[in-house]
């Protein structure tokens, strides 16, 4: 039994979230788990249909993506998962899909803005979309170079990566992350919802924007020390 | 055997009604409804996911939000549903979701305007949008405060509350209340599906508005004491 | 045994296929077919639901509406679906639902254009959107005048029923009709995929109308003495 | 045993896709595959329901349409796949279907243009509306025409047919194409699901291009002698 059996099945619940929940189509998508303990992340991997994965074919890599254990390719976002979890060392699981609404504002290339109570429940302000990428990044290491732009884009606007738990990278399509593989996949379900909400109030009333002591109300009464919501 | 069961089981099945509507994601929304003779509201669970809910799960709270069964937290919007009954002696269920359409609304901060004969079959009139809560009421008693604010708008429109059995809350979501949470749940989903139309329809043709007396003649053929729709 | 049973089951079948392609909520829209040798026209009883329904449910109303079988109230509509069998003989099934994006372009008060040929191969042109109804006709039979106001409208026109086999209620929300009741949903489920078709292309290029010789090339290979698409 | 029951029982699995995906109402789309060694081509019937298709249904024509087996009609689309087998000589499968976000495109007459990768992953550039046909094109053979009118938008464009294995027909609706029947149902589903994007993408941003390096790079890393995508 491998030593990592525990993670890589966490990984492949994680991923089957992503067809259950209308995220993906046909091998469209990813989620990874980092255990940052033994220095390895579990990962999807490349190509493989959703109804066809088990266990097994989950992959596991160390932190410079080489494979320990499995004997498909990774995910060729692997490397874009890694330096999410290089640089923002609260969280625990990433994944990546092209999810409609979500990937319509990455494609426009413009934040998803944080207009109601259902966006301040989970992401404390707008979602950000990152720069393009330039031409040298791009013909590059790209997958690598996706993740930076990321990280840049939360380092420069001074955002803790738990508190907007979601980006979306211009012309591409959104990443998320939590503190496990299925938190990720949970805040990018709501991530979609709410990006597709955005749309049509926007196009209902173009310059609406949420009360700022509301985006914190919702926000703190979920998240943080005082927060009231839920069994805890 | 508690002597809340029956309302328990009522409110559990209204409850299980969202995800089956398509109105709610995860743990999202809530409905109670009351037994006003016993003074007692009986309530979704917070945070509790709707697949894994049982009757006894069901938290049942006094008119000041007490808990007097179960061991859960009551939903954090109790002291919302508490107050619309306070306010409004005829209802006896109340449900709250983020559903897609009618948050659309809520968010863009307009009133849902009646253009057909759909909304005219169940709302008299456009649904209104409440006024955003000061920084004072999101600071202090929050979800008492957006009961009152609910309250506040139907009183100064002159509204009866079973005339127009739905609102919004601006940069929030819907409340919809009825008979009991089981009319609650109706009403909200013809919410959400006049919510999608009247979208298209002001973007097709932004001025439009419904013929008062065609609204009056599917308001009346329904409801009061001349109606004849149905098998009363 | 009735001597309506195989009518009434045609009825209650196509009465099914409401919910199951998704064109109703609730109890709303009615399938109605008449038997013209007998004089007779089976109907939807008024306000039931449809996975309660059984063929025993299926009331039987003579051409003045009056109730020769069953124990329910017939649709509400009933006197509107008279109205057409009287004007139109060709035709031997009637559906009215609130299908939600035919009802956007009857709410909107819009013609819904010819487009493509997913319209020509159904619609020999735009689907009409009748006036509205005055005060004295909402006022009086406002059913029967509801039959009578679309009458007028293909009259006006000069439409054939059967090569355009649906309409818009201004206001209100579409009628379909065809040579029996299943026929008549068939027409009903197709004008709501035009009708959303029609949204975003206009939406999109908002001038643009199908090529007639394009629209006559689609209907007429499909219907009439040179039809050849299918297995006739 | 027919000595083609491989092939129609691929062109079977094939049409039966196009329901499970969402791209067909009733009895619209088609697929067919050809064998090129034995010169025959398998399509679906005209008008036959996808839930009543048997193996035995599909139809067998030869290069000029022909039928050598099977006792239904062939689809009345049949010339147009005819002629794009004859033009592409890389292609193995064609699909034609009204999937409503493509068909969307088709009847506003605009290239469904590439603002993604996750169009860039299937599409190399823009996916071509052809001109409208002249009345002469409609009135003579007009199925036949459908397809040459694809083949000169390929061919004046300079696109290879495998590069961008879809096409919208002005005022019609879409063909896809792939190297068997199955790959191009594959093509047709993501072409639907990037039309969808690509509709409220330029409703967001009405000028937005995807970068020509990032368009390149996608589209490279899944084809062609570089590809690192998937398990190949």
């Amino acid at each position: 039994m491998s030593q990592y059996q525990a993670l890589k099945q966490r990984v492949l619940t994680a991923n089957l979230q992503l067809p259950k929940y209308g995220l993906v189509t046909f091998t469209w998508g990813n989620v990874s788990e980092i255990d940052r303990e033994l220095g390895v992340i579990a990962i999807k991997p490349s190509g493989v249909e959703y109804e066809d994965m088990s266990v097994d074919d989950i992959v596991v890599v160390d932190l410079e993506g080489n494979r320990l254990e499995g004997t498909l390719n990774p995910s060729s976002d692997t490397a874009t998962h890694i330096e999410l979890y290089h640089a923002f060392p609260q969280i625990g699981g990433v994944v990546h899909t092209h999810s409609r609404s979500a990937t319509i504002w990455a494609q426009a290339g413009i934040d998803i803005p944080a207009l109601g109570t259902t966006h301040a429940d989970y992401f404390y302000g707008d979602i950000p979309c990152t720069r393009k990428l330039s031409s040298r990044e791009i013909a590059g290491e790209y997958e690598k170079n996706t993740g930076l732009v990321i990280v840049e884009e939360f380092q420069q606007r001074r955002i803790q990566a738990m508190s907007i738990p979601s980006v979306i990278v211009a012309g591409h399509a959104p990443f998320s992350w939590g503190k496990d593989a299925s938190d990720a996949v949970h805040n990018a379900v709501v991530l979609e919802e709410i990006s597709a909400m955005a749309l049509a109030t926007r196009s209902l009333n173009s310059g609406i924007k949420i009360q700022p002591e509301l985006s914190d109300k919702h926000y703190l009464r979920k998240h943080g020390e005082n927060a009231y919501y839920g069994q805890n």
